[in-house]
């Protein structure tokens, strides 16, 4: 952290700053230029505010020049992460597609679903059975209903389900049916949440907040390791803008920037970040060329009969379609698709 | 609701639309235009998806004509809700000034706080005892302590106490040490946290999401007035913008879009909202002469040592100023300062 | 502007460095810290990219200290400018209000709609002649006989007229009938335009573009400044934001930063900022409560007549109203409202 | 366009609205329900301002059912528009690279860039000789001399040509010396300006705005095709959003959102859209992959002492390194690169 003092401070208040940081217990070098005086900070000033240093009187601007996570940053761990769930390893060489209906509607909706999207090369199933939903009146999900399915599909079919997590009262359930826990994007700062899928040991995919800064993800993901957990995959869903085209605006900018930023994978859902069924295909190309480690989309047997979010979901033959097209793009970067698990 | 058919749909395309909308109980009043059919869906449609219409071949677009909440609107009740807050009545005639530390560090600090509060003409004291914090290495409150401090100080000096929760499990603790539950920024769209505080019997402030619209945040409250609890006090407090000279954009004009949709008394929060001690006093005078029916501010007896959000924090100095200002333009708009309840 | 490079930059980089800047005429002052230097660089930075810098080898970060903009900011020019439009001073202790149709569309709404602002306690014209509009189906306003009717109202009636300049070439033509030029949010960085009025010797109001931050927005008015015209008004009216219920997010928080960033008048226009009727009366009481030194809104005798933006134009009785109150908050923050010019 | 009328609208009120649409040359179509009545317009409702309509006594809501543009959209004219520079189809099967410095600095850097961009696949040459510039401080290009450079370099090289004009005085000149007419982000909604590049018959490249909805883009591009010039190119550059790690979000969804409105070409801009060389290649990628017909890039024989943006130009050898790479992406997806043209 680096302080500038304002033209004209004086040694006392330079003084204070120096006393404020010694007592959080960093080292402070002093610089006096002609105009003004720098103060450098040396420790671990992740904890240090730097909105309460510039309160301090005398103080111009207190920059921060490293980044405000460890665990999830690439300064203490440079090769990749690779997290495996249920025998399919996400962040390696190959690029892992998932796909699932939006919410479970049924026994037999999701095994045909399932049963479709493994023959696609799909190699994760994901849907949802707790459901945020912004009205109070709209479907909320089978609940635990929708668990006992998806679990029952994965035996079947033979792949691993994602699902979302969203109280940490439903945790240890959630963990007992499904091999990765989804934490949505509303619940990105649910820093009790974080801390609790910190606590389990099982898989945990991190939505990006619709509102989140990459420096704020990183952060939550922090929360997540820092209490013990490394299995966290990163999953960029749209941010907000001004842009109503499509309900979200896919960052695709942010995968590259978290590459270089993290270790941890990070993938894409291109459903929910636009909304719109005739964009996921483009737009799941468009994630892999810039180095997404795969995809998770929206599919039913019948979307125009899906309960939720059906706008955005492909049929099955489009998720053949997808899977082909992605499947190209893998191979002019230097990857592959990853095959569904065997049973 | 109504939904527009592509040019050209066809009459069996229609007919599936009709029968979609049938199955969930709506009345379809069908126009046959030159060009396009329209159908027009009268009942509660606020459980629909207008994506999922969207997504039914022959349809171009689906539009909500009512807005998607019910208890939080005017329609059904047009009086303007008053919660009562430990003898301090928020969206009657009265604005309302609110105060206190960011997070409460120590008795002593708020104690002095709430006392000098109370003499500036300070009605509600605000404090926080669990802090959502944005880095898993930052303060993270007092927690329980802090609500012990809250409870005494609370006591002692005779002001109403808000103060914030977070997760299900501590709805109860913070009931007992607290006059109002308020609901983050981050934890707007926390369903399972909203529905437990709805059925709590405490007041509730929600804070709006940093990236919220409007009609999120009123559909958040719908959560809250749902599960049983009437008493929801909506607070203003930044939006996420391009701009980066304030930590935030605080949204004036969301007071009275949301003094006309809505009969839940709106207050404003112009530190968070804008970071910048220096812009907190003329933010909360233009919030009141926008129709705020209260101010909630961050007060510090010493702003420049305390361990968050200093930079926004007004001395106790500037507390008796914020009083008088906003007293003035109270004033103005034919309304006077709500007085601290008498011990 | 500070440089940190990076932990481990090489004494050859940090030279490089050095001798780039000391080609561009500054002074370096080089502090060796025990893991990073930092260089401190003085002199006139302002046409130096941090950007640029931060594209060496081995250079961490740049950081400007000083704000990019010198005639506009307050550090040579303490004391607050006042501009004089037609015998009204703008910026002074007393608050100006604008009104007038968004279009003029001819001489009998412009004569009535004059009279009438006049008598309600309107100090200033406005009014359309070249409009600038997103489709080019939209009528274009009247152009220069739109400016005869301005010139011939202003003298009949006695108002200073303000009306918009789009193009280098319409300058003398405007500049001959109008008494302050105004410059539209979308020509915001339109520079050749800005260059142009900036050697015009007529008062400018500058608008902030929907898209330009605070610091882009003083840097426009620094070209008008630059190019020899120090009579420069800003209006606020409006970012772009994620919020639909308001057509744009009227930033009352950046009347108060301009204020302490500039020694140049800011006003507001609640009409665009909103775009919606019901909301401007409020909105310009917020921002005279938040120190605009003015309101400027749209105005029409029968605003449901007008050819464009009828919905966010006051009718005459609501004009009468909007004097009223924003008169009051006049008086509650010190000040009174400007009056109309003697005849 | 619909009307909703309110529920309780009187007839007379539904009237008004007939006529003043009756007026404007609309055929209506009224259907009056059990709660509300509905308008349906019918004819060329371009011109017809929504808010006009809203501001009527007894509206709802008016809502636009087509989109705001004929021209640049796909009803009138189904095939792709492929539009040639200078030998270089744009539009067509292949995907065309164009790269330069952001400024032309002097002939011989440009003629090394333009000598090297060939080599390596690039077909287009673009570069700056009039710049728009932030602060009035900062270089603003070398001008005619700029333009001189460029035209004998196209000529050594076997280049086309791509430059900004600023105003419309400058077009007749720059058109002289290029292929294409560059409209900047900051001039996309400079009517004037797009006006005259109409009037020209060079090609046009219209930038996005940085806060530009795909809305106003289209009807940016719809200025230049109304006024006869159907040689537009669209250039996605990167919009306006919270997140800082890049200098814009560049919104690869809007090149298949474009595609599906707009028969024209669609190109990006990595280089502004990113403002960091290390995602330049990843996102020209990501573009291409989601079917972007071509990308512009800044390059630079020594990046590091570029006057401007030498942050996000690539050397030399990366431009060969981006040729590589999305040459290998456009094959993924069925098409290749543009070669340059034979000189």
């Amino acid at each position: 952290m680096i302080i500038v003092m304002k033209n004209g401070a004086q040694p006392e208040q330079v003084e204070v700053v120096r006393q404020h940081l010694k007592r959080a217990g960093m080292d402070v070098h002093t610089s006096v230029g002609r105009e003004r005086t720098l103060l450098g900070v040396i420790g671990d000033v992740r904890g240090i505010s730097t909105e309460a240093i510039e309160s301090l009187p005398g103080v111009e601007r207190a920059l921060r020049i490293l980044e405000p996570y460890k665990l999830a940053g690439r300064r203490l761990k440079t090769d990749p992460t690779v997290v495996e769930v249920g025998g399919v390893k996400i962040g390696g060489p190959e690029v892992v597609l998932m796909a699932g209906p939006c919410a479970v509607e049924g026994l037999e909706m999701l095994r045909a679903t399932a049963t479709a999207a493994r023959e696609a090369g799909i190699s994760v199933l994901r849907g949802g059975a707790f459901k945020p939903r912004t009205s109070p009146y709209s479907f909320q999900g089978l609940g635990r209903e929708g668990l006992e399915f998806l679990a029952r599909v994965r035996a079947e079919v033979g792949l691993p389900v994602v699902t979302e997590v969203m109280a940490p009262d439903q945790i240890e359930l959630v963990a007992d049916h499904a091999d990765m826990l989804q934490i949505g994007a509303r619940n990105m700062q649910n820093f009790n949440l974080l801390q609790e899928v910190g606590r389990s040991r099982k898989p945990v995919m991190l939505k990006r907040g619709m509102m989140s800064s990459v420096d704020e993800w990183l952060q939550a993901a922090e929360y997540v390791l820092a209490y013990g957990n490394t299995q966290v995959v990163l999953c960029e869903r749209g941010i907000r803008t001004f842009e109503t085209h499509t309900r979200n605006t896919l960052d695709i900018s942010a995968i590259p920037t978290v590459k270089r930023l993290s270790h941890l994978p990070v993938i894409v859902d291109p459903s929910h970040g636009t909304g719109r069924r005739d964009l996921v295909i483009p737009m799941a190309m468009a994630a892999v060329a810039a180095g997404a480690d795969g995809v998770m989309v929206e599919a039913h047997p019948n979307p125009e009969k899906a309960l939720s979010d059906g706008a955005q979901s492909l049929d099955l033959a489009q998720l053949r379609e997808l899977a082909t097209q992605v499947g190209l793009v893998a191979e002019a970067v230097g990857r592959a698709l990853h095959e569904p698990p065997r049973p």
